[in-house]
């Protein structure tokens, strides 16, 4: 969310904001801008949407996409950074801070590299150790969190396909993701699933093709299986 | 301070931060990043230093000195930005924010302009009412934070020239500014002068040529004029 | 045309550039990225399009369409510097660039300012005099490139509203724009009216809401007037 | 040459200017700006040099110097940019541009990989294929360019050391380098050497510490080695 920049506008916010319970923002290096920023929380607000720090690489052509050298340093100041930026909007909204999550390639950078995920959770660490931090289960950024006593939430990509048991991130075909349908079953499906059994929150993307869609079909899947009618959750 | 970019160096941070009490830092806008203002907090925090945000125009080629067309609520924006960005290297370091001031082009245009001064100063109430206000003695930035509240802080520049009374800021001659000893005598009558009663706050700018020099000279003059021989002032 | 950036898509390129004979093309600094760059370039030729570089303020937030102080000496470089990167991709597709013409705020600082106005116009001199400029009739940005002996050709904007023949740059609304018809017959009128026998371009901007149905009610309204029934065009 | 940025001044252009036959002069990407571009192209030619355009990555808070994925396409795109927003200063002081050399991270990444390579090759190519290409001797950029048909000048770098024949261009000591003195030997010894029978230009970067010092020490011992006493340099 928030990852409109100047006069363009990206991601269906507006619509997917009504539809979720907690929004990653971007904070002004791959995405976003100050003015984005403030719209954003203003919205989540407007909608009890919990708000996180999404945080990128300073790299706006590429949209934070591109794998970038970058030092534990740098992570880790880029890191404080944003976390700043985001709270200062959030504060004047009188909000708190809620979670963190790191933003493509930057994301998958930590969830290899144990220094980079060191650095991110130091950051954290150091800003607020409350903050949940969101991260690929049994990524380095998940494991590294762990260890500095940060508390960590394995996350779920719905609409990204999964390819023994690994997300594919990047390259994947939409047929790959299917109708929302199929996503919302796939979804339901993995909840069931032991193996996925620490998964605490579902991510959509909000410049996914359909992504309202999607983020609905999976609301009234989730819905009628565990809300409606939790015993026959296990059909699935 | 901290107006140091990437590969690039600028101003004379490490032999001003022992002759100071507090530091204007930059916020990654004009001047400064992430890396930069680790560097710099840290710095100010070995000397003991206090440390403000020194807020900039997005203007990183012109160094914010630059007017540029700017509505009072990207002013709220780019305030709150780059308030919180700071503070999270503040916090990191376990030390507070104390105070702020605004940078350059954006410093006068909001001296001049009440919707602009308005809007930082909500843009400050809103993050933090505590923070003391680096003004211009009888600016639009003064009166406007000082009818919200908050406390303000009149500034004098000791490297820059006074004419009737009214800092020349930009377009002065070495000439102008003087000897460092010139300066020196020059700040120390202006503080024996009743109507200068209020400065709160001496700044010289890191990047004036020859600004620790400077420093040195005022502060020498000031022990001298003030806590040696106190009665003596008045002969300024 | 050409001012989408990295991920983001603005402007109805795709569906204008069939409508039109000559392409203002964003340069990367208020828009467009080289990706953009040599796209469109590709378009245009596709289409059988003239190309012009646009040249825009180095304010990508802002879309350069806020008024920055700028020096003759900068308006000269950034002129250079944005014509040469433009013509490297026309080079490469073996289109020669055929005109220049400001873009927002830069446009309006020229038209007003003889200084800015000689810098842009010797720039294009050095650049390449052959260089058609569109310029707003009257403007020290004609005048200017004129006394240079640059051919500048008188543009009327058919999205914009006149206001006592003065054209509204900003803060008009859609009605005072009109409907496709109603810009069509207007600016059939405009050309039938002797105080605008100059005029050598019509602008339709690529960000106007409905800019591909204005264009094409223009074409048709004056292929019907001017070609079919050149005789009647008095009726306007 | 030329990376100065803004209000950040870099390198010692002025000093090194004087001692060359070639400069590299950036374009704006990972250092330089139009300012600082106009002002290179008017010292080089104050001082007969002949300029080429030093193509860097779009890292400026990196100095072009890390690695970033980056697409062929996107090489090929960047490389035609910065080609052209050069030329245009050279045009406008009536020069021709001489050569190019890739910069950074790039020289590295196209040195080792072949479709990066090409990219940049097609590029040089398509903008002008008298360019003499500055490359590794053996790399990548230098087989690809050749391929093309492009006049390609390998390189050797006076101010890095060469390990096991390998240029070590990150990563090394002052130790390594040694002092202005060793390094004129260490080149002229390299110039007696047939494996090094093809280089075609010397390297000295204007930001080693103390590069007008190792200048002038290579120009004089080579004046001595092959101007005054050619016989005598089989001593190397």
């Amino acid at each position: 969310m928030g990852e409109s920049f100047g006069i363009y506008r990206y991601g269906a916010d507006r619509e997917m904001m009504p539809l979720i319970t907690s929004a990653n923002v971007a904070c002004g290096f791959h995405g976003g801008d100050p003015g984005v920023m403030r719209e954003t929380v203003a919205l989540a607000k407007a909608h009890g949407v919990r708000v996180g720090a999404h945080i990128g690489l300073p790299d706006r052509i590429g949209f934070g996409r591109r794998y970038m050298q970058t030092s534990p340093r740098e992570v880790y100041e880029m890191s404080l950074y944003q976390l700043g930026a985001l709270e200062a909007f959030l504060r004047a909204e009188r909000m708190a801070m809620a979670h963190v999550k790191l933003h493509g390639a930057l994301y998958m950078m930590a969830a290899e590299d144990s220094a980079l995920a060191d650095a991110f959770a130091e950051a954290v660490q150091a800003f607020n150790p409350a903050l949940r931090v969101y991260a690929l289960p049994g990524s380095q950024t998940a494991v590294r969190a762990s260890r500095l006593g940060l508390p960590v939430v394995p996350e779920y990509f719905a609409d990204r396909p999964y390819v023994s048991g690994q997300v594919k991130m990047f390259g994947w075909t939409p047929e790959e993701i299917g109708s929302p349908s199929e996503i919302a079953s796939r979804t339901a499906s993995m909840l069931a699933d032991s193996a996925y059994a620490d998964i605490g929150t579902i991510c959509v993307h909000s410049d996914t093709a359909g992504a309202p869609a999607i983020m609905r079909a999976i609301r009234d899947r989730l819905h009628r299986t565990f809300v409606e009618d939790p015993a026959g959750s296990e059909a699935y």
